[in-house]
């Protein structure tokens, strides 16, 4: 659902939320401009500005994937540059800047690019669990993190397995190394079931804040209710700046789209602790046994569990996120079929030749030669994006080369960090919006946001029309 | 899903919870013995012995509404005394003894006649929110519970309201009071996503033992997972004796036969954090809204919800449990609608007027005088049951005349405490068990253990088999 709900269905929480009293508000980023463009026909630009107008108050939040922006490669300093420029231009005030590996030369490029515009870079801290990965590792990398100049710290948990003491450690290691000064966030998911105690310890242990979701949106994959997180506080002696009627509204509001979305929900409901052995997020291991099965070997779940934990210490340790989960996994069902590293992808051999970055630990010297033999390369050791030739001009002219390319360094970004779907979006880009969303009853969808939503525009928004191939600036505003 | 699982779904799951290290399994009273003469045809006392069977290792646990059993309405000495003695035999270890109002004059007898019977009497303390419940009160309550004798003390949080902050100095407070060789068990529900802090703080203070769910049957108003509860003590000095790998098959179990009983899991699947406000559990909710529309006022449940508070305040601000949350919900909804107090229900002027024992607080005067008048009946102070004759031949002749009745004392028990239900109980028994479960593809309904379940029946189990009206005791056992 987190990549297939449409703006129709956010702008009628908008008010609520930044009437709420939050830090700030994680809106854009990540997957969601992706799903914009492949899903939902809208320009993730446009987006972006629609929550600025509508929440003027609370600072907006995003995602970025370091280097790689939000594509899936690493792109040459001035993209990144112009990403971040236009990022800030259009409203994101906080930029929580991760990278896979946690090599930070991967970060060093974004996190000077949002403060030169003058947007708050959060440094980010990828949480995994493994041999090597102990709270001083990870405090040394805060200090690091410190010295590069970002503005606050994230520990970001994407695979929920930060457990209660861990948390309440991690969290004071920092706060102790860097000072009580350096703001320390955490962000960690729900799925095991424990990572709300993770946030009370993290609350003693001196957090400034922590991430949540409405409850109506919250739990199974997601995150912890806030509702909840604010009531366990009483008493405490801590507390948050939180409205609670506010709040309530804003679950209202996504208790009833959700009927719309029941589709697109996640099966996971409850809780799943089998990923502390696993050490893959959830959704990864339904992916793997697809792979499996596709190659007849269905019924060799078991033994590609057992290789996980091998083909990782492999890589030296790597946090397995998004993209490293996937190289992991697939080289694990790989070496289970096949024979152990008789067949590399090309992903897995440019992680064990350096390409990705430096990873955390030793990498097994055998493996990388494997890689180095199959893939033909060299392995390096310098700042991948180092090894890249200026690139910005010739993504534009590609770019503009495409109908419905309105000629923006937005619409070259969108085309940079999305080539294969960027075509076919601008050319269906006038075609405004798509809400997939389903009347539960009749099973009919909405182009236009449902009734009762009109009147909750309170502030001027501005649309990019595109007209017979030409673009028009379009501000609706709310009749006096 | 709590009143309709057939004891066919349940028995492949007995051999590994018996061997997963627990220190009790809740299998028995509360809601369950109801359930199973009213929906699955199924003996309790049957269901009990099979349990005990299977699980010889572990303790079994039963939940007991004191001198109430587990129907609705208070029972002669004598009744409550056989009941805890075949309870004994035929299987219970550890009785959870709770009165709503927390009376403890209410739980005496049975405390009394399980410990006579060789039974463990945990004294309960029913957990509510309001201006007079304190620690302090709580505490007191566990400081007579010891003078009375019991064996161990539980916390027994059934809307989910105990806090982190407050679960930690309710069970510090109690082991202060009462030593620290009292064992402390607490028993709170998920409903509002707080409790397994709450659980954790518990542990912090001294905490003997807490109630969890298998992950695959938990959340919502269940439990919290008892997976994620084993998970988040790692690195804080305190653990479980929970064998993982035991309670993984149990989680596998449960998550196939969920399927087969989708028509009847809850649709409370996120958190409800509104139970703080409204004092009420989620499920009474429903209730009240349907008794309005019923009454023609569905648009008037925001008064009923801001009477609630006043109603059970002028009731001394008894715990809203089993019987007392229906009372004073119907009550505030008579109040909305008619005026206040201008009519009463028998149970509420019962409550008021001391028929149901002592309230935790000052009762309201005036209201006392209102329900004198209505019920034309005076005030008490008394035990309850001090004023009842003696019943129980009354009840075994009369539960005798009923066609189908055995004759055995636990015959005349279930029809003590359901008469209404036991006569087509009793009647329709030799049709034997009925599995509600539906084949989630083909809808079709199995009235036999589905396949793959016969082998795993370990040792004999003892039937009662009624033919033509006679009673046949048939043991089954694994073929060798």
């Amino acid at each position: 659902m987190a990549t297939r709900l449409g703006i129709d269905d956010m702008i009628g929480a908008c008010a609520d939320l930044d009437e709420a009293g939050f830090w700030s508000i994680e809106c854009w980023g990540g997957a969601t401009y992706d799903a914009c463009i492949r899903y939902l026909n809208e320009d993730p630009w446009d987006r972006l500005r629609t929550f600025k107008s509508l929440m003027p108050k609370t600072p907006l939040q995003m995602l970025l994937r370091g280097q790689n922006l939000l594509g899936y490669r690493h792109y040459e300093d001035e993209v990144v540059q112009r990403f971040c420029q236009k990022s800030v231009e259009n409203g994101i005030d906080i930029f929580r800047i991760f990278d896979a590996l946690n090599d930070l030369r991967n970060i060093e490029t974004s996190v000077r690019a949002v403060r030169t515009a003058g947007g708050h870079a959060q440094g980010t801290i990828s949480y995994t669990v493994s041999p090597i990965h102990t709270t001083e590792m990870f405090v040394d990398q805060a200090r690091r993190l410190q010295d590069m100049g970002i503005d606050s710290i994230c520990i970001k948990d994407m695979a929920a397995l930060i457990k209660p003491q861990a948390a309440f450690d991690l969290v004071k290691g920092i706060k102790d190394a860097c000072g009580k000064e350096l703001r320390v966030h955490l962000h960690a998911h729900a799925t095991t079931g424990v990572t709300l105690v993770s946030l009370m310890k993290a609350v003693e242990a001196g957090v400034d804040c922590v991430d949540t979701a409405i409850s109506s949106m919250s739990l199974g994959p997601g995150h912890n209710p806030t509702e909840s997180f604010v009531e366990m506080l009483e008493g405490t002696g801590y507390t948050t700046k939180v409205n609670q009627e506010k709040i309530l509204r804003v679950k209202e509001h996504f208790s009833e789209v959700l009927g719309r979305y029941s589709e697109y929900q996640s099966k996971v409901i409850g809780v799943d602790t089998e990923i502390f052995r696993s050490q893959i997020p959830g959704g990864m291991l339904s992916n793997m046994e697809n792979q499996l099965r596709q190659q007849g070997g269905g019924d060799r779940i078991k033994e590609v569990l057992e290789e996980i934990p091998l083909v990782r210490k492999d890589t030296g340790y790597v946090p397995l996120v998004t993209p490293t989960s996937q190289i992991v996994g697939t080289q694990a069902v790989l070496n289970v079929l096949m024979g152990r590293y008789a067949v590399l992808t090309g992903e897995f051999a440019d992680l064990m030749l350096g390409y990705y970055g430096e990873v955390p630990g030793e990498k097994n010297p055998e493996v990388v030669e494997f890689a180095r033999a199959h893939a033909a390369k060299e392995p390096i050791t310098c700042r991948p994006a180092d090894l890249m030739k200026p690139e910005w001009q010739k993504l534009r002219s590609a770019a503009l080369a495409l109908s419905g390319c309105n000629g923006t360094d937005e619409d070259v970004l969108t085309y940079s960090m999305f080539p294969q779907v960027a075509p076919k979006y601008f050319a269906e880009r006038h075609e405004g919006p798509r809400n997939l969303g389903k009347d539960p009853l009749t099973g009919a969808s909405e182009t236009h946001p449902p009734e009762g939503h009109q009147g909750i525009i309170t502030g001027p928004i501005t649309y990019s029309v595109t007209m017979s191939g030409r673009q028009h600036k379009v501000t609706v505003a709310p009749y006096q």
